[in-house]
């Protein structure tokens, strides 16, 4: 999907809601528990519930890994039927991977080529040659790391370097990478006042902004210090929407949440914008 | 497995070699390609070629990962393989992961329960909660880079936070986490002359090391710097190992690398720490 398309279904939706997909077997609704793949199964119904209010879900790699083959097997189930169901959805490999030039470029392939995942996050650590290889695909996104939502955030990103966060140097260097067009940033909606700085070194790009919810962020703050000409912010929302209730009216309450951050931020969407 | 079992194992295979096991099914022998399962077929054959030559086996994560399900049923068979013919082994699941607190307790699920390796690298970026927990399981090793072996090393790694490099900052932070006992540290070869100022950091720790052959590494300069009285280092090997050739004869050329390396160690390794 190309940055235009998700901007336009921005514009259609009226929303620029991601709803994250981290399906934890303890906390689907038991009558889920009988089927066969119970992660496909409620991932499935949450997606029918919420697909004209959502322009991305973002399946956390993690909790899917957690259940081996099995998961795999889901996963694998879950972007397939996102893409033939519903072709207009932006979707986003939670994976945060990163590795030296020729391993990075196998995780690219895993997830842009074998799965077909329009988005992978990665962390930025080991640097240039391992983030590239994932740059170079056409028309897939790389979201990076720059300054997260939990509170390791403070142990490494925020430290001072020549004056100034290692956040900022990161989003920095990253912009003079080899198509760093394809780059977008994974920024804590937690930490409100820094997207001002943020939005001085990249101001065109797009924003992953986990936090907001569960983790005590607040919309109106990320959109207020975040928001650019083309929205430029993809708002994750995880356990709030798809644990909005463990009973059979799960579906129900889920759909009810995710309208409910829709119809804020349509609320937030500058009228000239939705022209 | 414990520390102090992978130390035993040291002194009795009088090696500390990991191979590791980046199976790009374009480059392995093409005869294998015709069986069911050739990622497996060649581990196996690998392992079996060279198990009393090393100490520690390391898959690459990736590229099991870039065949979907199969990789992944690859993988399994793999590390089972290990677990069951060779317990002996110390097994490190190279995936390079991190991320918030409960996704990372869904990592560790996923290779120290569901597939039991013993050991997996991590990523520091996201700080203290995106590791402590993979450092909660017992007898468990988290494996986190300081100083990697790749080029994009130098973009953040060794930035100057407080007149002292980055690298050294993660390493000073680490040590202060909860379980802390159960780190280790991916520290390139490539860098030999920085293990003398690593090892003031963490004498006790120890250091996985890749980028010896391919990369350039020096095995002599970084044993030199950075071996300490329980030796403290592994060495990894995978390309130079794996693809010593790529015909018939590939197990009896891997092994022929693999006792090489195996016998330079040797040499190495102090008399009085091998009585």
């Amino acid at each position: 999907m190309t940055t235009e398309q998700l901007i336009s279904q921005i514009k259609i939706k009226k929303s620029f809601l991601c709803v994250g997909l981290d399906v934890d077997l303890d906390k689907i609704p038991t009558h889920l528990l009988e089927l066969e793949d119970p992660i496909f199964e409620f991932n499935k119904a949450i997606i029918d519930a919420t697909h004209d209010l959502a322009v991305a879900y973002k399946p956390n790699i993690a909790f899917f890994e957690a259940y081996g083959i099995k998961g795999w097997l889901s996963l694998k189930k879950t972007i397939n039927y996102i893409n033939e169901n519903y072709p207009d959805i932006f979707t986003i490999a939670d994976a945060k991977r990163g590795d030296i030039g020729n391993t990075s470029a196998m995780y690219a392939k895993a997830f842009f080529e074998d799965l077909n995942f329009d988005s992978i996050t990665v962390a930025p650590y080991m640097g240039k040659d391992s983030v590239e290889p994932f740059l170079a695909f056409e028309n897939k996104h790389t979201i990076m790391l720059a300054l997260t939502s939990n509170v390791g955030a403070f142990d490494f990103q925020t430290l001072q370097v020549d004056g100034k966060e290692l956040y900022k140097h990161v989003l920095e260097t990253a912009k003079t990478w080899k198509n760093s067009q394809n780059l977008m940033y994974v920024v804590g909606a937690t930490k409100a006042e820094y997207f001002t700085e943020i939005r001085k070194i990249v101001p065109d790009s797009f924003l992953l902004v986990p936090g907001i919810g569960a983790q005590g962020g607040s919309l109106s703050e990320v959109c207020k210090y975040g928001m650019n000409a083309n929205v430029g912010l993809l708002i994750n929302s995880s356990r709030a929407i798809i644990y909005a209730s463990k009973g059979t009216d799960f579906v129900v309450k889920a759909r009810a949440e995710a309208l409910q951050m829709q119809q804020e931020m349509e609320g937030i969407l500058n009228v000239s914008f939705l022209k």
